[in-house]
């Protein structure tokens, strides 16, 4: 059984190959190589076979994976057969897109709840989720076990919300807010910073004109 | 004045530099060192005060920034006070969010119009920009010069779009689908990969748990 521990370049990786793998349904094709993978996405070779190695053992010389085999240990390594749940704070206009985003139960994430400060939202529902208000989040948490909590208020009132995660004994936060948190050891903050999207692609764009 | 050319993890704090350096607004403090950003932030002094030197040559020893004037260089470096305008195709759930998400012209980003494939969705409006037919795509690209592509369609369709949006003009895709795209060179791919983050989240729990 190949190690746990692969690195953030790996895992990132990962969903990749799982959706190439899926959408060769309907090909008939019983293996797949990682020198195939590779190719399909235009990647390096001893990358992709590294990877695959990471998470599976079943690939054999010449012939490569049983390309059904390779899905179920990827969905497995992921996390996807796995439902982990969770809860959001900040019901503004990206929490409540969050909400009713309904891809993420395919990837093995289920949000139970969104919460919010203002009382005029307490009780409505967004995407068949309800709204709370944020003095229930703390039990709500350790009463279900939760240990994802997805961040989407302004910066402002990010750390303050991070706490009150914690306290409720959150272990990984998904953080869509513009600023930097600080956790206490064990804990992860995953950054979805669209403002460092936007810098890199604005970056792109200054470097193109100019070298021209 | 300093090199253009900063790597990608330096450009990925700067936001969280701006963000905090604007925070400070109404504490009337004048100057701003980098070892009290380091601090305030959490990191490491080195890595913040060469940050700040590959964007600004203002930083006096002993004094720091003039916190006004490295704001200034910051939204200036990171392209915030330079809009950038940009077109987005596939006006479904995430879509639709993005459209009207109204922190993008903060980021010096505009939207000028969605396209989708779906007739219904031609000429209604989302967060005040107008759905498009795909057709109208490349035409609009070219004569309004868009050089930022945002792809929000499902990942089967996301290269195909890529193509498109390449043909029109685009040098930048901002690529929400979950997979790889192959672009010519020059052209920059930024993937917002969910499903890489909740792969994160989730590995995180996994070892987490092991380990105790």
């Amino acid at each position: 059984m190949p190690g746990r521990s692969v690195s953030r370049q790996t895992l990132s990786r990962l969903p990749t190959y799982l959706h190439f793998l899926r959408s060769l349904e309907g090909e008939g094709r019983r293996y797949v190589s990682a020198t195939a993978v590779a190719e399909a996405l235009g990647l390096n070779d001893v990358v992709v076979r590294k990877d695959l190695a990471s998470v599976s053992s079943s690939g054999r010389p010449k012939v490569g994976y049983v390309r059904t085999e390779l899905i179920g240990e990827l969905e497995h390594f992921l996390g996807y057969d796995n439902t982990q749940e969770a809860i959001l704070v900040g019901a503004g206009k990206l929490g409540k897109a969050l909400l009713s985003y309904d891809v993420f139960p395919q990837y093995g994430l289920d949000i139970l709840a969104g919460f919010d400060t203002d009382p005029q939202v307490y009780g409505t529902e967004v995407g068949g989720k309800k709204i709370l208000p944020m003095e229930k989040l703390s039990n709500l948490c350790r009463r279900m076990r939760v240990r994802i909590g997805i961040i989407t208020v302004p910066g402002e009132h990010a750390q303050e919300v991070c706490d009150t995660l914690i306290e409720g004994g959150i272990l990984a936060v998904w953080n869509f807010a513009n600023v930097h948190l600080s956790v206490p050891e064990g804990v992860l903050v995953q950054n979805e910073n669209m403002a460092v999207s936007l810098a890199i692609l604005s970056n792109h764009l200054k470097e193109r004109f100019s070298t021209k």
